[in-house]
């Protein structure tokens, strides 16, 4: 790495450190001047407004080496804007968020080889209440697999229930998923997803603005969701409690301009009334399967969903409304001549006339010395 | 009743039974020089366009005296729009339905000692699958109750499966309800509804424009949901396969510019993937319990749904960010000094001064010789 490559990764490690993401104010002043120059101000507490409150309490915490050796020792690494594999044009849509916490990350610290450009190119969140029932697990691995083997990545949280459900079932498809933390990417939390993570970091990323060592805390969870929304094309609820923080992700997702969507379930299910709340309340789309999130998020022409098709479909579908009435007219243990069933039907005789061919053609209908009978439909 | 009274209604149940509805023609003409008239020209054959052909094969049959005849002795009536009882209101939507289809009907038999016009003052249709599961039984049973005890009038199909349940949900309530049949009031189907059908009768109506004696047919379900549609402020799809009839009446309600709305399921039930479908593809609103459908159709600022409560509420719920980072910040089992909770935190240390004594003031947090700890949430 050259000096100056050098510079910018420890003063980007530095100012990750100094204020609690979201922080607006040192983000502006980092577009502004540059990580190297605005590490300095900071430092120097030559900063105003926002980034000056914002940094205040930890413009001391000079932990940016260490940082950077903790990291390189777990076989992580710091993914900086100034790199080719920074996630750039997914994370555009920051910069015209009206949302003040919706701020471009200033830096990601990142456990595995992949490279996060690549796989947010074409990426969907699939995330969900950590009390997920069995239905909800269900629906958020097949989901997860599916989506993955279409050639999505699947974004999301790590956390237990629906978010490791999803990650797993991108394994099970034997494809890369990312997972984005709430604390340093070398904590296993929660614990029982130590291995998860592990089998995530070797084809995927791990992925987290908090440093090596940081804890996880409410708000972060909060806020992290911000980075799952930006990373993908869209994201999917698939089962969320009314407070569920999936709903904050869906927000950060429709506050970057990104489709929302939900997957329905039992209405006397609590862990589905905060997806009926999304479609309800907040315009979410509601999709019941892989093809119509692909629809959703996906290219066009290339990602259109299939009708599902109707396998109960009827011989008669495609009868004009004449013939359907004459047929619905002939019953099927007796005979008619053409004139009952005009009367029967409805329908002038001579258009009674006119449609039974077309019927006896198609199957629907026999003739049995001068009058017609309804055959039985074949299977 | 008056000779021009018993004309009218002689002239309306010849009508009914030389054309099968719906008959866009006839009702023109109907509209167009009055009943009797219309009668007439019908027997003399001179009438032309779309009215000649839809009564052509039976402009022959004579049998209103006989109808009626027989609904007197079943207990049934012809109701016309001649009639204070007839449902002026909801059925004027008709006119302005872009549908063929949808035409108003050209009286209605009526079995029960209700008034069809009070009923259809505040009503919801509740339709759905014959071949309902557990699940869609249960609300549709439900949702009719709920309505009913909230004053609206269920109307349905009396068909096995959600109508059936809809219609006991009301009864249930100790509240009339309305089925519209696809056959005469006087026969019971499907055969298993008997008992259904005339419990409906003592309180409520069932009612039907196909005269008495006059069998189901395929076609007669589907022109029959247009009434359905009509007689209700707004129809709900509980449970639907993807081709279900009661998208057809979903289909006809928004083509009499009622709100359709539908409840969602398991997306690994067949039975709601019509219910999907609608809110998916058609703009239906997805609704999970009755205060939802009331608030769509009912009075304004009278029928508002209250929102769901969050039985999950949270203390720190109504905190502001730099109170919640706070609180995040402070460990159960340790205590901090204010200036390592600035640091934890991310926010100045005055900030975090200022904003303990709140936290202490809602038991979030306590003091511990000059240092802080995060008390457990109370129960």
């Amino acid at each position: 790495m050259s000096r100056t490559a050098a510079d910018v990764h420890a003063a980007r490690a530095y100012l990750l450190r100094v204020a609690e993401p979201p922080a607006p104010g040192l983000a502006a002043l980092v577009a502004s001047v540059g990580p190297i120059e605005a590490a300095e101000r900071v430092r120097r507490r030559a900063v105003g407004g926002a980034a000056h409150d914002e940094t205040q309490a930890r413009h001391g915490v000079e932990r940016a080496i260490e940082d950077l050796r903790a990291a390189e020792l777990l076989g992580a690494r710091l993914l900086i804007p100034e790199d080719d594999e920074w996630p750039a044009w997914p994370f555009a849509a920051y910069a015209t968020a009206a949302d003040d916490d919706l701020v471009e990350p200033l830096a990601l610290w990142v456990r595995g080889s992949a490279s996060l450009a690549e796989l947010a190119e074409s990426a969907v969140a699939v995330v969900g209440t950590r009390a997920a029932t069995g239905y909800g697990s269900y629906l958020a691995r097949q989901l997860g697999f599916e989506l993955a083997d279409r050639g999505f990545t699947v974004v999301s949280g790590a956390a237990l229930g629906i978010d490791g459900a999803a990650h797993r079932g991108a394994l099970d498809a034997e494809q890369p998923t990312v997972a984005v933390l709430a604390c340093g990417v070398d904590r296993s939390y929660p614990a029982g997803h130590d291995g998860l993570l592990s089998r995530i970091a070797e084809t995927g990323l791990v992925v987290s603005e908090y440093p090596p060592g940081a804890v996880p805390a409410r708000h972060r969870f909060l806020i992290r969701n911000r980075i799952i929304a930006g990373l993908a094309a869209g994201t999917v609820v698939v089962e969320a409690g009314l407070r569920s923080g999936a709903r904050r992700t869906a927000s950060d997702a429709m506050g970057l301009g990104r489709p929302v969507m939900a997957v329905p379930g039992p209405v006397i299910s609590a862990q589905s009334a905060g997806c009926h709340a999304l479609v309800r309340d907040c315009g979410a789309l509601l999709v019941t399967r892989a093809a119509e999130v692909a629809e959703a998020v996906g290219r066009i022409g290339v990602d259109l969903a299939e009708p599902l098709s109707r396998t109960d479909a009827r011989e008669t579908d495609e009868l004009d409304r004449t013939s359907m009435l004459v047929h619905g007219a002939l019953p099927l243990r007796a005979t008619r001549t053409t004139f009952r069933l005009s009367v029967d039907a409805g329908v002038p005789v001579e258009r009674v006339r006119a449609a039974l061919p077309e019927l006896e053609r198609r199957g629907l209908v026999e003739q049995s010395d001068g009058a017609w009978r309804r055959r039985r439909a074949s299977a």
